[in-house]
């Protein structure tokens, strides 16, 4: 048998029926109207900003990056509870807009930002997190074309990286953001033409699970920081501290101590330098505010033996989980948490391997795991669904089509 | 610099442009509207039928498997050039009935067939190839309800796997289809259950460009069809040899030797087992007819360079091209064909990487190719873009949308 990924806290067995809030997932399934269905959790994502709150030192705003989860409800729900937003394309802008979050608080990062995106955001009055002088041109010429005074920051590309981090966005040659060098004459640039000057936005990777990892790069981001914004002459309105914050995925891997990274950060915010000592801060976190909030669930179709193993072929698969099926960045396979969700709580009686319903090897949800055993009709539950799963999945691949989705 | 994939023949340059049939990159890209855009030439798709009717026996009838490409522009074209058609999805099925594909030219294979998708065939009157005795008995029970009869064959676990696939569907367990020796009992109770007995679907894997693969995986599909057809005590109407026959991606690639297979299989054909003697066959092939004659369009939006590397940063990006960027299956990342559409032909001028719009490192067509210099409103083209492109990646990632796509 091979491990499966940690459950996350927070879900309950309700007379063996995994349940999230006081509604058991059959009773979900029955008004959502059917499976595959993502159900995300109002309290687990409250909950798990309010922990982020008393982490974190007062004066860190906290922000969503809405590409971990777009989910409407979810955006409306966030927006009571975060500071601010940041968004990958226009079409995130759009969404943003259309739920009637102020532009004010939504900043636009992103590499390859079209004349029409760069145009929407300017004329909404989103920050532009620039990600070169070409750019940073276009979005002055477009300015002045729309008669609207531009809000800049620059993405700046560290010269470090996140330790231990699942994707690294730092050290060394890449497509984000200005190589640090570069980014104090851009910035004297973007003030002299009039722009209003936001600041810096560094992010140096995300998905790690070690504090020390995260305090190592925080502290090197606000080092950068200080020295980029003396080396540009121009007081430094804001600092998006990048995001990084891991969730646990896979067996033996332990929450992040976010306590810790909360204190180490008040550590430093105690004693900052003179060019940060009147600058705002953000976190930028997705997964880590959504991500174990969601679980997703699918109806087992099909109960087979292969050679003596045991498959669960089921009507969902990687067509709404690409990353849980191992095939989003990942070299070596490892098993996300998955249960019966019918089952819950029972003893494991056999190894099965959870299959979704498409006609590839790749399309697999549990590879060998330890279950009780299910037959058609059960629900299989897969956790950490709630960030990267709907919208970063194949879901036309095969004519399956979405994933239903719920927020309880 | 890492060598790019070898450009499939057929595409011209015409005064340093990519031409597609007899316009270039530019006038298909205003017809369309913009990039990103996926462009499927009509000709090359009838060529590579053509092809394959020289090579093949006659007795071998050709299907097309949607799941590579289900355009709606481009399935019509098929009706015209194939025997059939395979649908993995009761979605794919009904994307062909609507176009007026006759559902006797249908089949329907996937391990996770749910109720409404099974009585959708049956009702429409679809071949399905059940992946298990509990499907069969669903159909059976759904048959009568409709008072239909049902068309139904066997999908095959075959004791074997086509040698340099790249995804093995066979040999060991696995979700697919029936372990042989379970096959004869099935197919005896569906004969006696009183539905259409239709014979075997036998899949040992896909893409590999090998000739002696194909040709040995193919011999002992004949040869465990005539085992299971004489085990069963059953004719053998039909037999569904599969597919795999692959196409060249990748640097050191060579195309698949179509002849060498024909004329192996022909061979065969001349000495076939009595159990054989009155079968129809077919070969079911979706990238082989189509990945090849779609060319992937996307507009270079900056030109970057960080730490010395040169980044060219498209619209498009892995949201439509994920097996492109190396996410799909993939252990080690290797270059698909890439070109500067409008420079094309023109001499390597410098290392570039070719990346998409996302904020995500895994977003890259091209890694440290060699190019001519290209800028800003250029045309890059990902060939072999035909098959598992605009449906097989995460279009909605965020928040950016499907790609165009048009068939010339």
């Amino acid at each position: 048998m091979k491990p499966l990924g940690p459950i996350p806290h927070g879900f309950n067995d309700k007379d063996g029926i995994l349940s999230i809030g006081s509604k058991d997932v059959r009773e979900l399934v029955r008004e959502a109207g059917g499976t595959p269905l993502f159900v995300y959790s109002r309290q687990m994502v409250a909950d798990r900003v309010a922990l982020l709150r008393r982490a974190l030192p007062e004066r860190v705003h906290v922000h969503y990056a809405i590409k971990a989860n777009p989910f409407p409800a979810l955006l409306q729900a966030m927006s009571e509870l975060v500071d601010g937003f940041d968004v990958a394309s226009g079409g995130e802008l759009q969404k943003l807009l259309e739920l009637g979050v102020a532009a004010g608080r939504i900043s636009f990062a992103g590499p390859g930002k079209r004349d029409a995106e760069l145009a929407a955001a300017l004329a909404a009055g989103a920050t532009l997190n620039l990600e070169s002088e070409a750019e940073a041109e276009r979005a002055l010429r477009l300015a002045g074309e729309l008669g609207v005074t531009a809000r800049m920051a620059i993405r700046v590309n560290p010269d470090f990286d996140l330790k231990g981090s699942g994707m690294k966005m730092g050290g060394g040659a890449k497509p984000f953001g200005l190589d640090a060098e570069r980014v104090p004459a851009l910035a004297r640039r973007i003030a002299a033409a009039g722009a209003e000057w936001r600041g810096f936005h560094i992010f140096a990777g995300s998905q790690a699970i070690s504090a020390d990892a995260i305090i190592e790069a925080q502290a090197r981001t606000l080092a950068l920081a200080a020295r980029l914004a003396s080396e540009s002459g121009l007081a430094l309105p804001h600092l998006n501290l990048g995001g990084g914050f891991g969730i646990p995925y896979f067996p033996g891997d332990a929450p992040l101590d976010v306590m810790a990274v909360g204190a180490a950060l008040a550590e430093r915010m105690a004693d900052l330098p003179p060019e940060l000592a009147q600058t705002e801060f953000c976190v930028e976190l997705g997964r880590y505010l959504v991500g174990e909030a969601g679980v997703y669930l699918t109806t087992v179709i099909d109960r087979k033996v292969s050679h003596g193993e045991v498959f669960l072929v089921c009507d969902g698969g990687m067509h709404h989980q690409l990353a849980a099926s191992g095939n989003f960045g990942t070299v070596v396979r490892r098993n996300y948490p998955v249960a019966i969700a019918t089952r819950f709580g029972a003893p494991v009686e056999e190894e099965a391997s959870v299959v979704g319903c498409l006609c590839t090897p790749l399309d697999r949800l549990a590879d060998k795991g330890g279950f009780p055993r299910a037959e058609p009709g059960d629900l299989v539950a897969v956790f950490c669904a709630g960030a990267y799963g709907a919208t970063a999945s194949p879901m036309q691949f095969l004519g399956q089509g979405p994933a239903r989705e719920i927020m309880v």
